[in-house]
């Protein structure tokens, strides 16, 4: 049973399309960098559900030990750099999923 | 490239672990049941992260066509109205992912 890693992020009024397009480039250089994701997707909202948040992470890993390395990896920290301060609210968990 | 669904819950304070396995075992019926589901992992939290929603759904499918075929299947109608009584918030999103 892998581990299953989700973030939901609602950004900040005023986040413009090219931070957010830097944000996807920050995430974009993760899997080559980060050798615990075993897999790695990440998106926009694509406007078709009601009350949706703006931008989804999900990062799929072997256990909790990798998921704390992924979570702690500079690189990853650095992502996070760029994403936190669009923030206006985030939603996360992690679950085992096959 | 497909489309990814999330759907993060938070049960309501009382909700019994009795009650979240009948979850488990509705939306386990339903890779079975509805042949727009290419994909679909679900589960608890487990309790290793910050401020974390409490269950977690990611269903995949072909596209948004796909997606409605899903969301208004009869069996997932029948799902959803397992969940929703239990529910004290939620967070969603839908976005495409290779």
């Amino acid at each position: 049973m892998a581990l299953r890693h989700i973030a939901l992020f609602r950004w900040s009024e005023g986040v413009t399309p090219a931070q957010i397009a830097r944000v996807e480039e920050a995430l974009g250089r993760l899997p080559g960098l980060i050798p615990a994701l075993d897999g790695y997707s990440f998106g926009r909202d694509l406007g078709i559900g009601p009350d949706t948040y703006d931008f989804a992470v999900v990062a799929d890993v072997a256990d909790e030990d990798a998921f704390a390395a992924y979570r702690d990896h500079p690189e990853h920290q650095a992502a996070l750099g760029v994403i936190r301060p669009l923030l206006a609210d985030r939603a996360s968990m992690q679950f085992r999923a096959d």
